[in-house]
């Protein structure tokens, strides 16, 4: 057995959701969301699967689907991408993001990663043989600094894994955190892979900013996007990476031998859904920035710490005034013993792990919000 | 750019049917059927897509699937697995296989290979670090031999990876072949990666033996079959694992990175569709087997040399015959001038390729079988 496999634990958000499931625990773990997805979208999908196309398409994805893919990034975000040769589709962004890691990172190569970090990628840097480099970012805005930086980055670099909108402390990084990285990227020779799976859940009129579109990162940058996070359907795993055509060409390969193809039906609803207008994207947000205040307020209310969120599903309380020190504790007793799982951030740090945050979806219903709340009540 | 990727070329199976859509070829290449699948099962999954759960799944798969799974090799295959702990959704075969060989192949493992193979084998092995050890089978039959074993285990073997039944060749390994290879396995102390993703398209009253099954190979197996070879339905892209629970708690540690989950309103109408009567079943063989006659025959007619197949969706040509001697350039005429695309046979060669074989896929309407026929005609 690779012990790299062997010996990592079972991910904190199948656990958590795991208890959930086994003790009827109201669900604010796992990154997902109450609402059922647009009707019309899953229509379309329907649709597709009863009456339309169940081979393999085309390894790169549906042409309908890459061509939707650059034309929704050129109109909500700039980008100028050829969908002939700049655009994949994969079965969900973890595909994309193992593609992108196996295929870029060579033995010996350096990685630099941001803690927290999505727990996903520093066993995929160690599979490739790449050695991790973290910058551990500083609460309460965890803004990249040039000192950080410069410590982390060296002439070893290959890249930099990173997430933003940035799950679980839902924060954005800055227009300057992001040139300031693009600007190590372009003196070290180094490849962003951007997991951006969370750019449209951005709140209180923030856009989200690629790294792609900045001065010297076309041809150094790998995009990567998530149609289950932009369509509240997680369920779907229709991911897509978009990078310049050399580096493309190699995450190619990477995803022929990963999974080769993602079900068409679902792709062609996908693209369908792409094209909305803006109103709906919008809409979109607003009803999620509606139950993180809903539920903001209510946790405030019964006296918790809240973190406040510009992006993602999530915000995060501070346990610290509570007493509390140690989260993965606080929250086996929050499913345990008061029904609702909640997300330890601790999950999300290599080294030196913050031990007084827990995250909350709030993506829920407001009945489901108000549910956990009452659960909640008293524990303060 | 890790080089074990870039100098990889695009899949055979994607660079045919690509030809034949650009020059509107009649696509005989890639293994996909013209059959779209059992209209019931597709309802069943476009009812789920409109009306059920679209988010994360568990991540070993719906309870559902799984045991459909249990029950359905129980059935067909005698084995007698455990749901819970021995079964795992993936998203396509090709995700199980990637799995399977980076969780258990460590650096400098050696790992079986039989030619002719799968082109996603090899890859994978390598980039897991692992040494291939080829066995090239010979026709017409493609049998393991003692002599070709004991040259290809060591006592450094960590696995071997095969097909069976054995694309592209359409031959089924006969018992004595499969308990020669388990003997192997337990005297060195190996793990057979079962590709069995065409477990149930075998003809003339055939049936399959899963190695999982034999003496011995209970905890040193990993079967991997595939939703979409079974149900007409390769777009799908859901696939099974089953393995010993030692062995499966590694396969979902990689699972867990590379895709984390499948889409659940396909697991779900997968698992109706494992459900069906055995009538069902011996239906889809019986199709298949009737297009496999009328390709045969048709092509025998023409003066082909067809080697007869036991199973899969394919059968082969011998194309000495015709003075014939580079299968790839033969490939290029046919879909260029001819308008059939087909696969050379030497792409499933690392080393000393067979260049006199072609394979096609004859799981298609008779329409489409017969307009193939007519485009070969006056090739002998
Ligand atoms: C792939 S499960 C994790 C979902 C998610 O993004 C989260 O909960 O952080
Ligand atoms: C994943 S594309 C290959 C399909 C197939 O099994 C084949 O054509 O051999």
């Amino acid at each position: 057995m690779n012990p790299l496999f062997a010996n990592i634990p079972t991910t904190i958000f199948e656990v958590m959701s795991g208890l959930a499931r086994d003790t009827g625990a109201i669900n604010l773990g796992q990154g997902f969301p109450d609402d059922p997805g647009p009707e019309d979208v899953r229509r379309k999908a329907a649709d597709a699967v009863l009456n339309g196309y169940n081979q393999y398409p085309s390894m790169m994805g549906l042409p309908e689907l890459r061509g939707a893919i650059a034309a929704h990034y050129a109109h909500w975000q700039g980008l100028d991408l050829d969908a002939g040769t700049e655009v994949m589709v994969t079965s969900g962004a973890t595909e994309a993001l193992a593609g992108a890691i196996l295929a870029l990172v060579e033995p010996g190569d350096e990685v630099v990663l941001f803690e927290p970090m999505y727990d996903a990628y520093l066993p995929l840097v160690r599979l490739a043989g790449g050695i991790p480099r973290f910058v551990t970012l500083q609460p309460p805005h965890f803004r990249l600094t040039e000192e950080a930086l410069a410590k982390a980055f060296s002439p070893k670099t290959k890249a930099v894994v990173f997430n933003n909108p940035l799950n679980p402390t839902a924060t954005i990084f800055s227009a300057e955190d992001l040139a300031l990285l693009a600007d190590f990227c372009r003196r070290f020779d180094a490849i962003a892979i951007s997991d951006e799976v969370w750019e449209h859940v951005v709140f209180d009129g923030r856009r989200h900013q690629p790294v792609l579109g900045l001065e010297g990162m076309r041809d150094r940058s790998v995009k990567i996007g998530s149609a289950g996070k932009i369509f509240n359907l997680t369920g779907w795993k229709v991911g897509f990476v978009c990078a310049a055509p050399p580096i493309m060409r190699v995450l190619a390969k990477a995803h022929q031998f990963l999974t080769f193809t993602t079900p068409p039906n679902l792709q062609s609803a996908v693209a369908y859904g792409l094209a909305k207008d803006d109103a709906f994207f919008e809409g979109l947000r607003g009803d999620l920035a509606r139950s993180r205040d809903r539920f903001t307020a209510g946790l405030e209310t019964l006296g918790f710490d809240v973190i406040p969120s510009q992006g993602t599903y999530f915000l995060n309380i501070d346990i610290a005034p509570l007493g509390e020190s140690d989260d993965v504790a606080f929250c086996r007793r929050l499913v345990m013993e008061h029904g609702v799982a909640a997300i330890p951030v601790s999950a999300f740090y290599a080294n030196g792990a913050v031990k007084n945050v827990v995250r909350f979806c709030f993506a829920k219903k407001d009945e489901t919000l108000d549910a956990g709340l009452e659960r909640l009540a008293g524990i303060v």
